[in-house]
Parts: C-alpha cells; structure tokens; sequence
C-alpha cells in the first residue's frame, strides 16, 4: 500500500475524551490521516471540532447520516478506508449498520451497541457487508497481555483452574453526573448507556480481557450488582461468580465506586502448572509464577519476549510503553488487514483485533450479569 | 507482675510448624516462658521434643489429659499462667474444654474447634470457667492492621460500601498429602480438619481480618467452592459473594491452588470518603486513598502513626516487622490480661485479642460457606 | 494557526530507532506532518525510507545539503516550519547549522555536537539565527517530572540537599558493537560520539533531568569513568560526585553495563524539608516524602497535581502514558513556540523544552568528567 | 548442650533502642537466657532495667567493671556464656576487652570501637583470649543476604564489576540532638561516636554487607562527606567513590538527612553475566537480573532457594521475616559456636557471623572516608 488510509470519525469533538485516544493511536505508526468527520450532534460544534484538527470543512458534517451519503460518492482516490465511531453506546448501531451498508470499514468502541439484539442485529450486518468492523476492546492491545495469552497457549500454565479480573475505579463515587460531567452523564443514563452501568463501561473490558487471554468461555455467572450512589439508575458496582466450560472458576470484580483507584484493571490466571498476573497500570510487566521456581517478571522490549509479544513492542525495554500504544496496536492490525483488503491479498491469518463476535459475547455478558443480579445474584446462562 | 507467665503447650513436637511460632512470639518480649507440655501424641516424641526445648522432663507428658491432671496438683508458685493448643483442629476442644475447666486460660490455634456446635459449647465453657480464651487469628495483629481498623473507626473512610479480601496461597495445587506431607495430610483430611478445607484453614483468616478492620458482620453470602485437585475430599479454593449488614457488599477469595502464590493476604476497604489497602506480605505498609489527594502510604514506625499502630510497634520506621512479631503482639495483649489478673486488677479496656467470640464467628462462617457451595452457590444467613 | 506544522528530518531511516521516536512524538498531537527528509547517508536508503514513510519522492534527498538547498527554495504554502535532526553526534553541527542558516527553526537529539566547542558555536548560530532551537532531552518531558520541579520551585522540598540520579543500562555489557549492531557501534566510536561514551549518550539525560528539577548549577564534579569491556574506545560506565552551586551535593552514576537493568534512570532530590524520588519506568507516579507525614504518591492525571503536571498530560489518571508522550510533550512545546511564531504573536513566556543553553552545558558537562576521569578522579569546575 | 546459654549485658536499659532488639534476637529460638546486666551508667536505672526484665537483683549491676568482677567468680552452672555489649561506640572497647580478659565470649554492636587503633588492640585482645568475638552487623543475617552472596560465590554474576550500596535514613535532617533525643545525642557527639557520624553508624553496615556479599576488599575511595545540619560536629552525609581490588568499582552513599527516607539500605551488584539488587525494607525478596532472561525475584521461604538461605530461615514462604530474625540469625550462629565449644567439639567450618576482623575492617574503612574527605575528597587507601 503506497499512500496512508483514510478515515472519518463519528462523534468526539470539542469536550470528548476517547474521540482524541483514537485519534492519536490512529495515527501514531504514521499509516492514517483523518479526512472528515461529524463530530458532534451540534452542527456548529462538529465544524469547531473539524477546524481544531485542520480538517477541509466540506469534509465536516452535521449528522453521520449526511456525512455517509456524502462521502459514499467520493471517488476512490478520495474515499474513506474507514470510519471510526466513538460516541455513546446508543449511537452505535446507526452510525455502524449505515456506513457498513454504504462499503465502509468500521472501528467501533466498546461496548458494541446497545443491547445484545442490537448486537446481533450489527453481527448479521457486518458479515453481509463484507466489510471489516473492529472493536476496540484496546487493553488487549497490549504486549504483554499478547505475552500472557502466549503463555495460556503454548501450555505453560497447563491447564487453566482460577481467574480472577478486577476492574475497580473511584471516580463515580460521588454524584458527578448530577454537576453535568459529560463522561459521568451518559453513563449512568440507562436510555444511552443500555440496561447497565459500570458492568458495561468496564465490566465488558475485563471479561474481554480475561476471554482474549484465557480463550475460557462463561458458562454461567451469578452476579450481585449494587448501586451505591443514591439516585443513580444503573449499577456503579458488581461482584460476580464465573463458571467456566471446562471447569476452570473465575471471579469478575468491576466498580466505579472504588474511591481512589485509578482504571486498576488487572488479571491473575491460575493453571495446573503455573501462574500469571497483570496490572494494567503497570502494563510493561508481566508476572509468570510458577511452583517451585523464582518469580518471573516479564518485561515488554526484550529479546526472551515471545513473538507476539515482540509483533506489538515499539520501543525497547525499559522505555515504557502505554494507553495509547496499546491501542493504537489495535489500529496497526486493522491496517494490516485494510492495506491486504486495498492490494488485493487475501486477508493476513494471524490479525489480531477484536471483532463483532466480541461484541455480541461481551453484550450477552452484560444481559447475562444484568439478568442474574436481577433475580437476586443466581446462576444465569449467557445468551449468545 | 514480677515474674514471667508460665505456660504449657499442646502439640507443637518436633515436625509441626505453628508450635515453634507461637513459642518465638511468646517469648519475644521476654514476658513468658515455656516449662510444661505435650508435644505429641507419640510419646516419644513429646519427650524428645520437650528435651529440645531444654524442659524438665517431669513437665513433659505423653497426653494432654495426663498434663492437666498432674499441671493443675502443683503449687501456685509453680502453676502454669496459661496453655496453649496448636493441635490439628479436631483436636482443639478436647483440651481446650479441659484446661478451661481445671482453671487454665487458655490461647488456642484457628479455627477454633471442628465444627459450630463444638464452638458454641466452648463458648459455654469459656463464659463459665471465667478463664481467659484467646484465638490466635495472628494477621490482625499487625500494626497497619490496627492502622486500618482505626480508619474505619473514626471516619477517615466514611460509610463503607465495599470490602475485598484475598488469600491466595499455592502449596496445595498438587496433591502433596498422598507423600505424607504433615502440613497438607491434616488440612485436606475431613476426619481432622472439620468440613472445609481452604475455607477452614485461611477463608476464617480472611473473615477475620475484615471483620476486625470494618466491624461488619455477614448478613449473607453465596459460595462456590471447589476441588481442583483430584482425589482431595475438602475445598482447595472458594469464591464467595458477600453482603454485610448494612448495605456493604464483598467478595472473599480464598485458595490453595494458586500456583506460585505464597501467603498473599490482602484486603481491601472501600468507603464513602477513601479507601485502604493492605498486603500481609508487605505488612509494614497501609495505602489510604483519597479521591482528590495524592495516594498515602502509611507505614509502620513513624510518629504519624495512630496510637493504636504505635502501641503495637517494636522497631523503628525501615526496620521491617513481619508474621512473627505481629504474632508476638496478640500474644502481648494475652499477657496484659493475664497480668493484670494476677495483679488482682481489673481487665483493661482497652484488650486487642481475637477471643471465643472471634472463634463462633469463624465456625459459623465456614458452615454457611459450605452450605451455600453444597446447594450449588444459593445465598445462605450464617447461623451464629 | 490554521494547519499542520510541517517538517523535515535528516537521519532516522531504515534501521534507525530514534527516528521514529521524532516521528511518533511529532505526530502524535495531529499537529505536525513529515513532509521532506534526508534520512540516509546511503541514497537509495534514503528514498526507500521516503517510500516507507509516504512522502513525496521530489522532497526525499540524498544529503542534507542537497535538501537545505531544494527546501530554501520553495514558496512559503509548502515551506517547512522546522528540521528535525536524528544523526549520530558528530552530524548534528552541520545539518544544524546549515538550516539554521537557511532559516528553519531545529530540533536536535542529543548531546547537541561532537564536543563543547562546536556547541558553542551553534549557540552563537542559534543566536544569530533568531531561530527556534530545541534539544531533545525528552525526560524532562514527563507530566511527573514538571511535578517535582514544581516542588522545587514552590518551595515544598525547602533548601536542597542532596541530589542523587542514576542511569544504569544494560545493553553493553558486551561488545555487541564488533558484531554490528547498528546503535552500539557509533555510541562506542570516538569518531561519531565524541570524547565520552556512556556519559555522553545517557549521563547527559541524567545531568539534563537534576538540573531541569532541582535548578541547580554544577560547581565542580569529581568523576570515575570505567571501560568496562575489553577493546571498546570510549567509556562504558561512570561515577560522579557532585557540588552544587550553594552547597548542594550529589552523586551521579550512569552505566552501560549494570546487566539486566533497561532503562532505569531515576532521581532523587532531598530537601530540608522534604524529598522526592522519580523512576522513569514507572514515570506516571512521584514520591513525595516529609518527615513526619505519611509518604505521598503523586500521580498523574489527577485533579490534585499542580498546573505543570497537568498541562503535559493527555489522559486521565490510570491510564498510563510512557516514553512517546513525554517526548511528545517537547514537540508540542516546539509546536506552541512555532505556532506563536506563525501568527505572528510573540513566544508564550512559559515555554519549556530543552533549548541550545542546555546543550551547551551538557557538553560542558561531558567535557569536565572525561577531564576529572583523566586526571585519576579530581575535582573540575565545568568551564561553560 | 542440654541448657540454654546464659548471657549478660553491657548497656540497654531503659530508654535505649538497640539492646531490646538484641534481647529479642538472642531469645528468638529459646536457645540462650539473660541473667545479669549492667544496664546503665545510672545505677539506678540498671537496676530498674534488671527489674523489669526479672532478673535476680543479685546479678544487677552500677558497672560493667562490677558485674566482670562478680560474675567471673561464679561457678560453671551459674556462669554466663557471653556478655552482650550494647552501649555507645565509646563504650565497646573498654567491657570487650575487659571481659575477654575474664574469660567471656562477646556480642558486641556495631561499630566495633572507638577509633582504629582501637580496634586493632581489641583484635589482639581476641586473639589471644581465644574467646569468641562477634559483630552485630546484622543485615548480613538476611536470608537473601545470603542467598545473594551464594549468587556471587557460584558464579552465578561472572565476574564482578559494579557495587551501588546506599543507606539513606531520614530522622537526623533537624538537629534533634539539640532537644535531648538520646540516639540522636550519642551519635552526633565526637567523644563518644568517634570520628565519624553518620558513616560511622550506617556506612559501616553499608561497607559490611557489600564486602559481606561480594567479597571484594576496598582498595581505595575517594569521599566527600557533609555536614548539613548547622552546628553539628559530625558528618550526617556521604558519598564515596569505591574502587576494589580485582578492578571493580562501586559507590557507596549514606546519609542521615534524606528526609522521608527510613532505613532504605538497599545494594546492587553488577557482574559479567548477571546482577543482584537488595533492598533491607523488602529483606524476603532478591532481584537476580540477566540480559537475556525474564528478570528473577527470588523470594525467601521456598525449596529453590539455596542452602545458605535456606539455613537462616524460619518461616514458610509469604510469612514475612525481618530485621529481628535477621538479627537473631547472628545469634543463631554465635550460639552454634558456643554449643560446640560448650561440647567439646571444634568449631563449625560455616560459621556465619561478623567477626572482629569485620570490625577492623570497618573502622579502617571510617578512617579512610574520614581522612579522603579532609583532603578534599582525594583517593586514599584503607590501613587495615
């Protein structure tokens, strides 16, 4: 592929935060430039935002509805490779199934949709389309989560007993979405954020992680969610029990009421052989422990990394990779795939982003934990 | 006082863990003194074992029942202050009941007897021998332990709203009782070591320590407990959903099959105004955190401590503390009362030491965790 | 401003690894674009890295030379607004000096030149030249670091005391320049590195980092530089002690050859009335520490940090940003500077990148340790 | 032997810091008991010392000259083993030698004597009593101490290059002395701590554990020591430039004044093929680091630490030990002599405790920092 791809992006103007986190991971390899965009419900807010980044403003759109119509005629020496869509939960399906149906790749955040139909509904939409849709479920993105799937893979855990994956934040401990915080107000709005809060902001990012790790599947969960701050109307905290095919147990902690913690997400998975643990807020480090050896410290940039851990690895060791890196490692595989698709290749066989199907199992994890909490934390079947 | 506290053992011979443990703790401020035992129920090896501990071999016995028979004959200026059992946990009533009754107090191992009914009925015994019992739930004799509860205590955390407590351990992923090992045969044998295995031998350390930093109580819990390793008749891991009187919710993780994990209790606080945390294997630190301030590490020492950490405190800030001193510090308040009733004064206030109270307690936890587990995970009320 | 900065590089193609560094942090922000370059000594290199990166073949040169030329004359719609230099040492006064000249503004990676002399000729070049200058000295980049100078400068730490950096490397532990390993083959060539080896390529980072903290001025140094592996020219290791200007004292230690350590630079800085302690591996969190309070942990994205912190800092608290963002930090210093340049206003008053002052005094300080290393370790004052 | 050791102590009344830990330290394993004492230069604190500590008032002494005249005439079942001598440096010399002289084994704190010569009297004085003479440099009793020095022996490090030590405390940043702090007092005042102060009471340990762990022997160091604090007498910072024989080189740092800082020995040792890092607040773990391995902790407690380590430790893996059992592992090797001596039988070939030749050693390390740092920081070679 001899030019860099073109995209657009839905939603993430001026006030946004996760808008700017793609962008920057978009265009860190240097392999993307953002052409267009619609940028926020507000006309006038969407052309600010198209200024701030030096966008043509013909390319800058009102809608995503007009923004599709118009750049599905461009010519192909001007056509959008892909679109990104970065606004709330309930502003998913429209912008996704619209512009998949126009020919356009999509990179979607998390979580996928609305609700699980929906999900299903954008799964059916995706594989008639033929086109890429990717999920940015970004923490995977990281080197030595790569390393630690490694580990589960080649068998040196051996066979997988206890998980054990935590998501605690602290900032909605308090009623900030009362005081017009942007971030806080959508997410604790049941009509945009979908039937639960914290358990799918967060929630879905932690059974993604332990899922793409592992590759274990949920067989059933018995959830207890709470809602601590008085007024709020979806869960800030849940607690669940994991029962995975194959017997392996788990236990799943997400919560946005965890009063000075940061975005702790972490992961301990116990096999029959050995052990291994991850801090995402220390993310260049991997533990492998096993029974009767020194503790292992994994660290990303080294030669001893496994290959797949080297494939996502910028920078050597020691200069300490982040966020951002890790998602944009999400990005550097849809453009792999996007630069097989414009030469005419068939697709790579080792991409590694996560899909639509991710996003249907982390909705149906959501209804799954919503439905279990409902009838007093009992065991509940996912629906896929 | 103007003498050392006499004390007798029971169990504790040559090949056990926990008897030369509480004998250093014991010892340690050089406030007591080992002159009397029965160190095994081999003979010969109590013997041997009291030759060890450079005892007189009349005060050396081959039972315990023959102890206390020829213990409670001698002259006060001879007379054992106290005794202490560290027998498998089959074996804790039997002698426990007996000293009490012959008018011993008595400082016993955890979990306090082998079943529920068993500890009620030492409760009984305890409240009418007016001997002092003492159960050696040693972790929260730590000083940041003190530090933490003194947290809840006076505010600092404001309403607590979560609690997460772990410990996670990795000597049992094999099944290492089949080649004799003494540890590992008692703890996985139902015969010896009552109901529950893990959640017998650390989930109660686990409850203890919360309870004794929030001074919540478990209104119900729903427990998934398992046996991972093939052949073993007791838990070796269980993941339990807590719900505290009051509203707080929890989760407690207790296992023995967490390959390369060594004694890694650790719990966490969550509260209306901050938070704590706090790692058994790094005891001599306490993370209080704030949501709008720098994270704060309190450790061990220093004069900023609270006077409750600081009353528990024998070295300088730097110069670490560990298991055998906070230990020794459940021991120190054993030896408080003890002193102050042979001086003919009344108990202080102010005693910090887990007691019969802390033994029903545990025993009842451990029932309702194994109740729950057997009706497949189904939320079930302690019965205390 | 309304468009993209755009710019050039000399060096960084193919094999290279700073390059991409420039290039990632330049971009980083969307507010920069590559659009010429000379990246190779090797023509045919140079085009092909023009290729790798997208660039249009007319601007991609065979020599700087050739490039100041062809650039000096395009219309001012498609002139650069800067020239980033990523040559081994001995080849920065020249490209430097010559856009310098021809009127581009520069940035440079350090050390500035080949030895004290040249730098002070491009001071007075930089001078003369009414152009922007920055150096690369990227550390100082980091959101944490502008915390601890803060400290500094607000008086929290009170008169310093005592300043202890370190930057041990491992990856010279061996003599894996003779096997051609690109990176290690100039930094141990007298010819391209100058008079000092590990000094220069990462004591440098480490005099950079105190003095842009503390403020403090090196009076005199006292230094050991080893050679550690046999055969190598220039220094692999060294010790430093220091006096500040005011009575500060201080150790510095840098190292090529303390195996198994990455990238470890570290700093403390001791006060009469508190201290702090910064790890770049862990460059999210800063140690504050008084005497009598408990241990403070500062990290980034939060609330609390002080105005500095948070205006280098693109994501929230927990979200870990690394190596590329505090890089990037620099370029979008270069970028406000230029930006102000462009619309004609004059220089914000608070810019903060690392300018030819410090590249002059880095030189001064390499020059003043190889000599005191010279002499069998005596004192020198660094003659600036 | 068939008893516990008798022992008696020099110093360590009321008010006094260092000789609880010594008491705790040498009844740690139930091996030896205090029976005399003179406690105090006030006898009437040594009595009240005596009594607080039950001993037979009889055996309570105004001096040590006393307690050495009386306690010789005792007959062989009453007569101590060893004397404990815990009083300010000023103060070791005089009860060493005297009771020596008498025929006792000596424990003795650190540093050995007042000044070098001194300790080369005493070592005369040791040699030809035949009595055992032993230094409580206790970091050394670390297990990790040992298994980091088992590291260096086996070859594990190659050929050694590079030695970081460092002792950074905080408590003597004021001039506490100034408001009658006894520990402060002592240490600050040149009559009774000797010509140095803070190098003399933490450099020395610093000296001792990397000569302890490396084995090399300083050939010569170049110090520059500080006095920051107004007023004082003595050093209360230092830095030392460290060149070995063999042609390593080191640094080591020690300082009272580094605000915040507790007691944060901590060691780095850089080899050929590998190196170890050790920190005194966190003695359960060891860094073993490789250029081409995952980084190794080694943590205390488990089967795959080395015999050495293995041989000093108490407790299971995760239970964590600290400064006290690392003291009492000193005693724990000083009473293996003296039950061998007790016996009959020879000394044990691995004796495992600082002798007075570590004392001289130390106190001609002190005389050379001092001397280097009055010349202006210039190289001077140690007179042993």
């Amino acid at each position: 592929m001899r030019r860099k791809l073109r995209y657009g992006m839905i939603g993430g103007g001026r006030g946004a935060f996760i808008g700017a986190v793609h962008r920057i991971a978009a265009a860190m390899d240097g392999k993307a430039e953002l052409v267009a965009g619609a940028f926020s419900s507000d006309p006038k807010r969407s052309r600010q935002s198209g200024e701030d980044l030096f966008l043509d403003p013909a390319r800058v759109y009102g809608t995503y509805a007009e923004m599709a119509e118009a750049e599905a005629r461009l010519p192909a020496d001007r056509r959008l490779d892909f679109v990104v869509i970065v606004t709330p939960n309930h502003q998913h399906f429209g912008p996704a199934s619209l512009f998949l149906k126009a020919g356009f790749s999509v990179v979607c955040d998390k979580p996928v949709t609305f609700d699980l139909a929906q999900a299903r509904r954008l799964r059916a939409i995706v594989r008639s389309s033929g086109k890429l849709f990717a999920l940015t479920h970004n923490y995977t993105g990281n080197a030595m989560v790569k390393q630690a799937r490694a580990f589960v893979r080649d068998g040196t855990l051996g066979t997988l007993r206890k998980v054990v994956v935590e998501y605690p934040q602290g900032w909605l401990a308090d009623a900030i979405e009362l005081s017009g915080q942007k971030q806080a107000s959508w997410r604790t709005d049941p009509k945009r954020s979908g039937a639960a809060g914290c358990i799918g902001d967060i929630g879905t990012h932690a059974e993604n992680l332990a899922r793409y790790i592992t590759g274990l599947e949920i067989e059933e969960l018995c959830a207890d969610l709470s809602t601590f701050v008085k007024g709020r109307k979806l869960d800030d905290d849940g607690n669940v029990l994991l029962r995975f095919k194959g017997g392996a147990k788990g236990v799943l902690l997400a919560s946005q009421i965890c009063v000075g913690d940061e975005n702790a997400l972490n992961i301990r998975v116990y096999g029959t052989k050995a052990s291994i643990e991850w801090h995402q807020e220390h993310p260049n480090e991997l533990a492998l422990k096993f029974p009767d050896q020194p503790r292992q410290i994994w660290r990303r940039g080294n030669g001893y990394d496994g290959a797949e851990a080297r494939r996502f690895t910028r920078l050597p060791a020691g200069h300490p990779e982040g966020y951002l890196e890790a998602f944009g490692n999400i990005y550097q595989e849809v453009f792999r795939a996007l630069a097989a698709e414009a030469d005419g290749k068939p697709l790579p066989t080792d991409l590694d982003f996560p899909t639509i199907d991710d996003g249907v199992e982390g909705m149906a994890f959501i209804e799954a934990v919503v439905k279990s909490s409902r009838l007093g934390a009992r065991w509940v079947k996912p629906a896929r």
